[in-house]
């Protein structure tokens, strides 16, 4: 279905408020300016989702400007020369993903605007959906706006009221923080307890907080703070001020602080705003990906989703080393001979090692295996602002890059590649060409990539703009090699997946190490739905069923679920990528719970939110690509939850084969987590099940058509 | 012949003095401890070169440094474990130079200091020679020594009195300055109006200069600081105290304010001091190049000394433009449309104009033509910190690569290629790769690579560590590519030709693009040789025989020397390329003169510099590599100067067919800069000639072996 309908209207000078609605009628955003100053309020059914919001850009009066934006900004002085109206509705078919087709239903309202004083023309432009809005910042090309720098971008999002917020701190360089539930006259006040220490992080204000921020106001509305689209720009943050409730955008900046460098023509990344009085609409909403230019690679055959195992976990949980010699106490790529060094002996990336996953992974069909530590450098990787720390192309000596990729090609299963920057952009830009065509050339078509620690250039964020266009190149670069990005530590998604779908994930959140960090709180994986997975998927790295780590090494971590609760993420947490990251010999332990692994899809026709409560519970039922076999998850937090389902997604007159993965009565994710029961029957259409989950714990079913 | 003698003497703790002289016990330099500070002093001929000068590293307190570095500086503390001594004396052969044989001959001492309280060693090594001498810092790998910042090195340089100093004002991104004869005292009040315009400028202090810097005593000793083998460091300046007479060396920062980011086991650049009593002693010595690396590629018979006209002078002297349309305000590499475009039909660098010059150089024996602007994304490549501003290989539709390349080809000639950066050095070393390869594919063997504007990334420096860094793995790429690398807007260098002879030229000082933007001043070019060129040669672009531009073009500025001088610099101003910078036509309209550039080598087999006096004047008389003929340069300031010539260095008993271009008897730079004499003799040696050079004159003479 396309339907492409413009309704231009070109209006007089002089306009009042410009309102724009959704298709459905129940959003409502309004442009007006204030005296001279572009605002825009927004109402959903009749509700005030914002107050008035100013919107506005403050420049940064530098020489490296074009002539004449050394003194003035753009935030006011402005009237309205035109405004331009249109309504869009298609339906377009992702690469991978949650549905078959994504309906792109909206309003658009385009507000011209002039500055007289400065001979510069900007344009805002809204889209308006039954689930929200997005507004974005156009800058045309014209002789006196050509070149400027951005200090700040100056658009508000002013709240009605003290709404409870699920945030974590802002930060220039991670978001592997814990939320924190609060409301929003405590952010202040919790900021610093939430500040847990990471490897690179940057504080800019003790009321700044990330998005994909979730909202909920004491009326029952879901409220969702995002970006969409960042393209050759900053990753942005809120600040709030807590006085008037106003959240204003604080974006990235570089290392002489400067937080953007535009050439016009130049469209900034929407800014969006979710909202629904149904939390299930937060996490059932396209908006983010709508708002995204469509695919631009001709060819996607490449492109798979893929569920994979990996040598990983025994290094994170058990300690064991990314190094293969512990006799340097730092390497030099270029000489340091690995042949001469005496090995720890313990290094897992090895070619016995590898086999054995790899043997692991086709018995179980998962089609790849990453296997990280296996090239030089990591003696010596962290910490230093090192910039020729790795060159991804020589391993160690005990990793057989051939014979391992012969063996696992012989089997059906492909090696995932990893490439850990360190941080060191500048190094991994110049040897990215090199680094892919390696690839190419051992049939690896995956990669992990890592960017931990400060980066460089030095000065620079991880979320900067410069940063940004790194890791954006890198997806086109890669997609020019056929090969699909898994980017951990770079910022987080907005999106960008529709129109690059080799970007199939990102990690950009506290994600299952943590589990042996510590651990994360029972809620983490019913908020991440509502925060972090709005801009796209998420290499969370779920499965492990061995959930209590002392069993097997000397790390007196747990994790925070239950077993069964590990299961569900495979549905609840979408990503087209799934790793299976527990130990082979954890697997064969629990061998009928890993049967949910084997069996669940990590490619979907179409998902149902069946309830969601942010910070509590998400249950969905999702129906496998080209199958008619269903996957049900449900998560909880550490208060457990039951389940009501009704089987009415399934086809009518159809009979499924059942399997109930439910936690055990007496089972709890800290005293009893690894009690499960397994059931199975024949289901139809309008069953009905009732599903205790316990406290951190989860269900999971799978309904596999007969 | 090659000559090593180690001798090694261990000696016990709680030294005195250590000294050090040189082979032929002239200069002497002495290392002791001031309390617990290192420190050293230095004579020559029993006069004191330098006072008592402390030496040391103040560390940056930062997480990224190794444990223990966070609180401590490497200035004191210091006791001496023991010290090293050798002696050395080879000769060496250069790719390419002004002597065919070099010597290299020192003693040398090796100081291992210790900081007991921090547990860390380091070395400081002297190498004495006849002329001068270099110390640098080592700095073994160690436990406790392992990663560091450095905030400031402070090696100083304690001068004995109020010195004339031939300077320019110190600089992180510029060497394009006029130099100022003043006493040292005088920098201070003298430093504002040395401060002139530059595309990319930073100031540091008021009494910074840079070096090579070139000095001059009330007793007639010619002191030269510089620096030998920059790797993988800052750029150094000196920063005056001029209260006490000392200079102390002042790195060029990062971003961050750091100035080094070091990993043992590591070795500073050497910081020189050459010295004499005899001006033409600062010329002819090898310190510099000495106290390099020998080279490190296997095969250089691709490298070659060159003689190159090219599509440049009609540009930057005629306005002639790079840009190939007037009508785009900016552009984007990657859509800007070209063949929709309306052609400025000015852009000389075109398939016509470049097969004019090809001809040219076909016609007159230069072997290469270089062409700028050939190379889409000009209309919009400077000042903005744009980072995607060349590609490197997209020519402009009006520059045909591959039927330019075969027609030169086939008349003998190579092109020469052009990478202009815009200071975007991500960007170039993300294309580096794809750029050579384009000129492999051509046949074009060396590239002009420039730097114009500030740096990326933003806020580094042209001199930073990180730039440097860059510098010589573009130089190292290009090795790999069999490609010779002139880099202008680069660090001024500091000696690794030797170690990396297809590094054939740098720009790094004023050079005669000056004289179309206003001139420089007469003296200029004998100063350069005691100051920029003390480092490695400079492409100088001299040969502009069409001395007033305002009888070509709209350009009113003349070139501050007369014909003559233009001609005298192809000997006087060593480098390995030589350009003959001005247009075709003129060279037809003066091609007497011109014959003169036809002749001269630009490669020696011996170099002989027979008089000179900084800012005065230069005669040096070169033996071309592998023939027996002599070429004779002199150049002086604007007080002309008179030459008494001897052809003493001639063979014995055989005739040469002499040459002589010298300016007419009323000749004078500015009055009547195109009047010459050209005459011809058969000599031989111990012949005898009287030369008259006009204010801002010189002469040049050929002699060719019968």
């Amino acid at each position: 279905m396309r339907n492409l309908l413009f309704l231009l209207s070109f209006l007089p000078l002089g306009l009042l408020a410009q309102e724009v609605t959704s298709p459905n009628g129940q959003v409502k955003v309004t442009f007006e300016l204030d005296g001279t100053r572009p605002a825009y309020h927004m109402t959903y059914k009749g509700q005030e989702v914002t107050r008035r919001s100013h919107l506005g850009l403050e420049l940064k009066k530098d020489k490296h400007a074009s002539k004449g934006m050394e003194e003035t900004d753009l935030m006011d002085g402005f009237r309205v020369t035109s405004t331009e109206r249109a309504s869009f509705d298609e339906t377009w078919q992702p690469v991978w993903g949650e549905w078959k087709n994504i309906r792109n239903h909206y309003n658009e309202l385009l507000v011209n605007l002039r500055q007289d004083a400065q001979n510069r023309n900007i344009a805002i432009r809204f889209r308006v959906y039954d689930d929200g809005m997005g507004l974005r910042y156009e800058f045309p090309q014209q002789a006196d706006l050509n070149y400027f720098l951005i200090s700040e971008e100056k658009t508000e999002f002013a709240m009605t009221a003290d709404h409870t917020a699920y945030w974590i701190p802002g930060d220039y360089d991670t978001q592997e923080y814990e939320h924190v539930i609060s409301r929003m006259s405590q952010i202040r006040e919790k900021f610093d307890a939430a500040w847990t220490e990471n490897s690179s992080q940057t504080q800019f204000s003790k009321t700044g907080v990330q998005t994909a921020l979730q909202l909920k106001t004491d009326g029952g509305l879901y409220i969702n703070i995002h970006e969409a689209a960042c393209v050759d720009y900053p990753t942005m943050h809120l600040d709030l001020n807590d006085q008037t409730w106003v959240f204003t955008s604080h974006l990235t900046p570089d290392a002489s602080g400067v937080k953007g460098y535009i050439q016009t023509p130049f469209s900034t990344p929407w800014r969006t705003i979710i909202v629904s009085d149904d939390a299930r609409d937060i996490l059932a909403s396209s908006l983010t990906l709508n708002l995204n230019e469509p695919c631009v690679l001709d060819d996607t055959s490449w492109i798979h989703p893929t569920k994979y195992c990996g040598v990983w976990w025994e290094m994170i949980a058990g300690g064991k080393p990314w190094a293969y010699t512990d006799e340097l106490p730092s390497v030099d790529i270029e000489k340091t001979d690995y042949t001469k060094v005496k090995p720890n002996g313990t290094h897992p990336a090895n070619t016995a090692n590898v086999k054995r996953y790899i043997d692991f992974a086709a018995k179980n069909g998962l089609q790849e295996v990453l296997v990280e530590g296996w090239n030089i450098g990591w003696e010596d990787w962290f910490g230093h602002y090192k910039d020729n720390v790795f060159d991804f192309v020589t391993p160690y000596p005990d990793f057989d890059v051939d014979e391992l990729n012969r063996y696992a090609h012989e089997k059906g299963v492909k090696l995932m590649m990893h490439h850990e920057t360190s941080g060191a952009i500048p190094n991994y830009d110049r040897r990215m060409d090199e680094a892919y065509a390696f690839m190419n050339r051992y049939g690896y078509d995956a990669v992990k990539s890592g960017y931990v620690g400060d980066v460089l250039p030095r000065g620079e964020y991880h979320y900067s703009q410069t940063s940004n266009q790194h890791y954006l190149r890198a997806i086109k670069k890669a997609a020019d090699h056929h090969i699909m990005v898994n980017a951990h530590e770079a910022s987080r998604p907005t999106g960008l997946c529709r129109t690059y779908p080799n970007w199939v994930g990102n990690e950009s959140a506290r994600g299952t190490e943590y589990e042996a960090f510590g651990g994360s709180a029972p809620y983490h994986t019913v908020i991440l739905p509502f925060t972090r997975l709005i801009g796209g998927p998420m290499d969370y790295t779920p499965g492990i069923l061995e959930t209590q780590l002392s069993t097997w090494c000397d790390n007196d971590s747990w994790v925070h679920t239950t077993l069964v609760g590990q299961l569900a993420l495979y549905v609840t947490m979408y990503s087209p990528l799934q790793m299976a990251a527990d130990l082979p010999e954890h697997y064969e332990r629990y061998n009928d719970a890993f049967q949910f692994i084997r069996d669940v899809a990590a490619d979907w026709d179409d998902s149902r939110y069946l309830e969601a409560e942010p910070a509590q519970y998400v249950t969905v039922a999702r129906k496998a690509k080209t199958t008619d076999n269903w996957f049900v998850g449900g998560k909880c937090d550490q208060q457990g939850h039951t389940t009501k389902l009704t089987l009415d997604f399934l086809d009518q007159g159809r009979k499924y084969e059942c399997t109930l993965y439910q936690d055990a009565k007496d089972a709890h994710y800290e005293h009893n987590p690894k009690a499960y029961v397994i059931s199975k029957k024949v289901v139809k259409q309008g069953d009905k099940f009732t599903i205790k989950q316990a406290p951190g714990g989860g269900f999971a079913l799978s309904l596999i058509a007969k």
